[in-house]
C-alpha cells in the first residue's frame, strides 16, 4: 500500500516481498523494529541489511532479494524515503496560540488570514506579513519589514527593520536577519559607524537554520536566493548575494559582497573571502577556506581553496615531506661520494 | 581553616605558614589582594608567585616555602581551587521569580515540586519537568518534551519538540535544542524537505554553553551522553551520538551520524565530518579537520586531522620547504659540475 | 550642498561638476539611480564609473572628471561616505516602547532617565542603567549588572550577573554576555565544575554583532577595550583580555586568558590558543590558528599562524611540492647514471 502512495507521489518502485504490509513508522536500519520501514542509499550501510529488524526497505533497483524483509526498490532510495516520511509521519505540526496571546502588534501593521502567533512576540510599525503565519512566542519584527504567505518562524526570531521575506520561508530558533554589518571607517584612530542602511532579503522557499546570523546591507541588499536552504550558526556578510538552491552546512561565514551563483553547495565551516564571484554549481569542501573567485561547476578545497584534485595532490606530496627530505639527504651523500671517487681518479 | 575544609572535601593537604589565615575571595595570583588564595596550577605563571599580593596560594606538593605567604601544598591544585571556590563563593543563586510570573504553560504539562519558572517561558502540551527546575525568562519548551530533576535553563533556550533532557542538565542563554538538522533529498532540481522526525537526548549532569545548535535526528535520536559539557556556538548534526564525559572547546562542529566515545575532548573550532567513528579517550587539537575515523586513544591535529607527531613532523617539513627547494637548486648544480667534469675525462 | 556640509563634519573636498545637485539617497555605484550619490573607494570598482547611473560619487583625490558625472573628491573616500550616509540616512531611530510594556523590572533596579524598554524585558535585582538607554524586547539583565548611558541592547540580548558595561554600547539581537565559560577540573573520571566567579566588562563604545558569546571570567574579569568592535557569532573564552579599538569579522574564536593589545583586527574565523599575547597593532589573516604569542605590529596568517610573508613562501612552496617531487626524482636517475659512468671508468 505504501508502494502505492509513492507511486502516487511520482516514485515509481517495485516491491520484492510482501506489498501488504502495513508500515507504522519510518527508522533507520539499526533501530527499526517490526512494522517499520527504513531504507539504504549509502553503500557504508549495506551490512546492516543482514541484521535489521525491519518489515521493509527502501532500496536501489541493483539490490537483492532478502528473506524474511520486502523490499521496495526505486531509482532514487533517499527522495523516495523522503516521500515516505511525508507520507507516514507529516511535518511538524505547530502549537494553535490563537488570539489572546500577549503579543504587542503595532495598529499599523498587517497581518493576513489565519495568524498563529505566540506570547511576547512584537510586530512593529508598518509590518506586513502574509496568510498562515506561524510566529513562535519571542520573535520581534521589526519596523517596516514584509513577509510572505506560510512563512514559520520560531522562537526567538528576530527580523530587522525593513528586511523582506519571501513565500514559504522557514527560520529556526534564535537566528537573526538582517542586523548591521560590520561597517566601520577608521577616522582619526577610531572606528567611525557607517549606518547600514540596506536591507536583507530572504527569496521564497528559503530554510534558515538555528542561531544563524544574516547581515543587512550597507546601500542595497544582502540576498539569498529562492529554495536556498542552511544549516545552523551561518554567517552571512553585508551585501553578499546568494543564488537560487543553495545548500551551506553548519558554521560556514560568507563575508561582504559575495556574489554566489545558484547550486552551489559548501561543507561545514567553509570561509569565503569578501568581494569573491562563486560560480554557479560550485561545490566547497568543508573547512575550505575561499581567497579567490571561483569559477562556474568548479569543486574547491583547501585553505586556500584550489581544484579538488590539485588540492588532494599537494596534500598527498605534503603528507611524503618527511619522506621526501630523507631521499634529499640521501641524494646528497651520494654526490658527495661522488666528487670523492671523482677527485681520485 | 580552609585547609582542613578542603581535607574534609577529600583533598588532603599540606599548610605552610599561617594555616588559621582568614580568607575572603578567591582570586588569580595577578589580581588578587590581601585576605585572598589564588592558586598556582600552570608553570607559566611560576613566576608570579614572587610578586603576587594574595595571603595563601593552593600550589602544588613542589612548590617551596615562601615569607609572607601561605602554600597550601595539594597533590591536585587546580581541582583543589575548583573545591575553594565552592566553599568560599559557592553555584550561582538563581533569581527566585515565583508564581504569578506571566509564563504560559499548558494545562496537560506536569512539573514538579518547587518549580522557578520567569517570564515569558512558554511549557507547551504533554511536556513533562522535573523537581527544582530553574527556566529563565524566555524560554520555550516544545510539546512533548521531557526534562529530568534540577535543570537549569539560562534564557531563550529553546527545547524543541519530544526531546529529552536527563537530570541536572544546564544550557546557557539562547541555546537550541533539537532544531531540525539539513534534511533535504535532491528532487527535480529542487531541495524536497525531510521530515526531521526524530528527537535530541541530553543525558544527566550535561552542561551546554551559550548559543549552541544542537540537532534533532532525521529518525531515532541524537544523544549527547551523561556528564558531557559544551562551550559555545557549537553545532551538532542530525543523528550524531557522542559519549559520557565529553569536553568541547567553542565553534566546534560535527556533522551528521557521527558516533563519538567516551572521555573524547575537542579544542576549539574543530570540524568533524559525518558518518565517523571517533574512538574513546581521543583528544583532537584546535581547528583540526576530521576526515576519518579516529581509532581510541589517539591524539589528532591537522585539516585533515591524523596522528599529532605525524602532524607535526609534516609540519616542521612544510616550515623548512623554502629551504628545501634551495637545497636541491644546489643539488642539480652539484650534478651538473659532476656531469661536466665525468665528460672532460 | 553636501559637498559643504561634509566640510563641515570635517572632510575636506573639492566638486567636480554640479556642485548644486540635490541628493536624496547614498548607493552602491551598481544600484545608483539618478539624485543618488555613490562611491568609490575599492579600486576593483573603478569601471562601475563607466556604467553608473548616480547623480555624484565621491572619489579620491586622482580620479578624472566623467561627463555628466558630479565627482566629489576627497583624500579618504570610505570615511567621507560614511559621513554622507549619517547626513543623508542618519542612524537607526528605535520604536519608542514607552511605560506601560510588560516588562519585569526589580523593585531596587535605578534605570537612568528616558528609557525606552520593550515587552518582556527582565530587569533583575541591583542593576544600575543609565540615561537614554534602549532595551528591546525580551533582553534579560541579571543581578547586579551595571550599564552606561545611551546603551543600546536589541532583542533577546542576555547579560548575566555582575557584569559592567560602558556608555554607548551596542549589543545586536540574540548576543550573550558573561555566560559561564568551559571551567571543569577533571575529578574521580568525572567533569567537575568550577564556579565562575568573575565577570565581563565592555568598555565604552564597544559595538557586537549578533549571536556572539562572550564568557564571564573564573576569577576577575574578561575584558574588552574601549571602541571595539565585533561581528558575528563571536566566541571570547573566560578571563581574556581585548585591548581598545579591536576589530572582528564573523566567527573568530579567542580562547581564555589570552591578552590582545590596541588596535588589533582578526578576520573571519580566526581562532586563538589559551593563554597567549597578541601585541597592538597585530592583524591576522582570515582562518588563521594562532598557537604562539604574536609581537606587536606583526601581520599573520596560516594555521600555526606566522608572519604573513613566510606564510606565502611556504604557501607557494607547497603548491611546487608536487614538480619539487618530480624534480628529485630526475636528480635521483642523474645520480645513478653519473656511478655508473664513473663505475666503468
Amino acid at each position: 500500500m505504501l508502494s502505492q502512495r509513492l507511486a502516487e507521489a511520482s516514485f515509481q518502485n517495485e516491491v520484492v516481498g510482501d506489498a501488504e504490509a502495513e508500515i507504522r513508522a519510518v527508522s533507520t536500519l539499526e533501530d527499526a523494529k517490526a512494522g517499520e520501514i527504513s531504507f539504504l542509499s549509502n553503500p557504508k550501510y549495506n551490512k546492516q541489511l543482514e541484521t535489521t529488524k525491519a518489515t521493509a526497505v527502501i532500496v536501489g533497483r541493483d539490490i537483492e532479494k532478502r528473506d524474511g524483509l520486502s523490499l521496495i526498490r526505486c531509482d532514487d532510495p533517499y527522495a523516495a524515503v523522503t516521500a515516505a516520511i511525508i507520507l507516514i509521519h507529516g511535518h511538524r505540526k505547530h502549537p494553535q496560540w490563537g488570539p489572546g496571546q500577549r503579543a504587542v502588534i503595532h495598529p499599523s501593521a498587517k497581518i493576513g488570514t489565519n495568524a498563529n502567533i505566540g506570547q511576547g512576540v512584537t510586530i512593529a510599525a508598518n509590518v506586513v506579513i502574509g496568510d498562515n503565519a506561524t510566529l513562535y512566542p519571542g520573535c520581534y519584527i521589526a519596523d517596516n519589514v514584509t513577509i510572505g504567505h506560510n512563512v514559520q518562524l520560531y522562537p526567538n526570531v528576530v527580523i530587522y527593520d525593513g528586511c523582506r521575506l519571501g513565500h514559504r520561508v522557514t527560520i529556526h530558533a534564535n537566528s537573526v536577519i538582517g542586523e548591521d554589518g560590520l561597517g566601520y571607517a577608521k577616522h582619526e584612530g577610531q572606528w567611525l559607524k557607517i549606518p547600514q542602511v540596506g536591507i536583507a532579503i530572504l527569496g521564497d522557499d528559503v530554510e534558515i537554520g538555528a542561531g544563524c546570523t544574516i547581515d543587512r546591507a550597507t546601500l542595497g541588499a544582502t540576498v539569498i536566493g529562492d529554495g536556498t536552504k542552511f544549516s545552523n550558526l551561518i554567517a552571512i556578510g553585508h551585501g553578499t548575494k546568494i543564488g537560487k538552491h543553495n545548500m551551506y552546512v553548519a558554521q560556514v561565514g560568507l563575508a561582504g559582497s559575495v556574489n554566489v551563483g545558484d547550486n552551489v553547495t559548501m561543507a561545514g565551516q567553509v570561509g569565503v573571502a569578501g568581494h569573491l564571484e562563486i560560480g554557479e554549481n560550485v561545490s566547497i569542501g568543508a573547512k575550505a577556506g575561499v581567497s579567490k573567485s571561483l569559477p562556474p561547476n568548479m569543486t574547491a578545497l583547501g585553505a586556500p581553496a584550489i581544484d579538488i584534485n590539485q588540492a588532494k595532490r599537494q596534500l598527498l606530496a605534503a603528507q611524503k615531506l618527511p619522506d621526501l627530505r630523507q631521499e634529499l639527504k640521501t641524494l646528497r651523500r651520494k654526490i658527495e661520494e661522488l666528487e670523492t671517487r671523482l677527485g681520485g681518479l
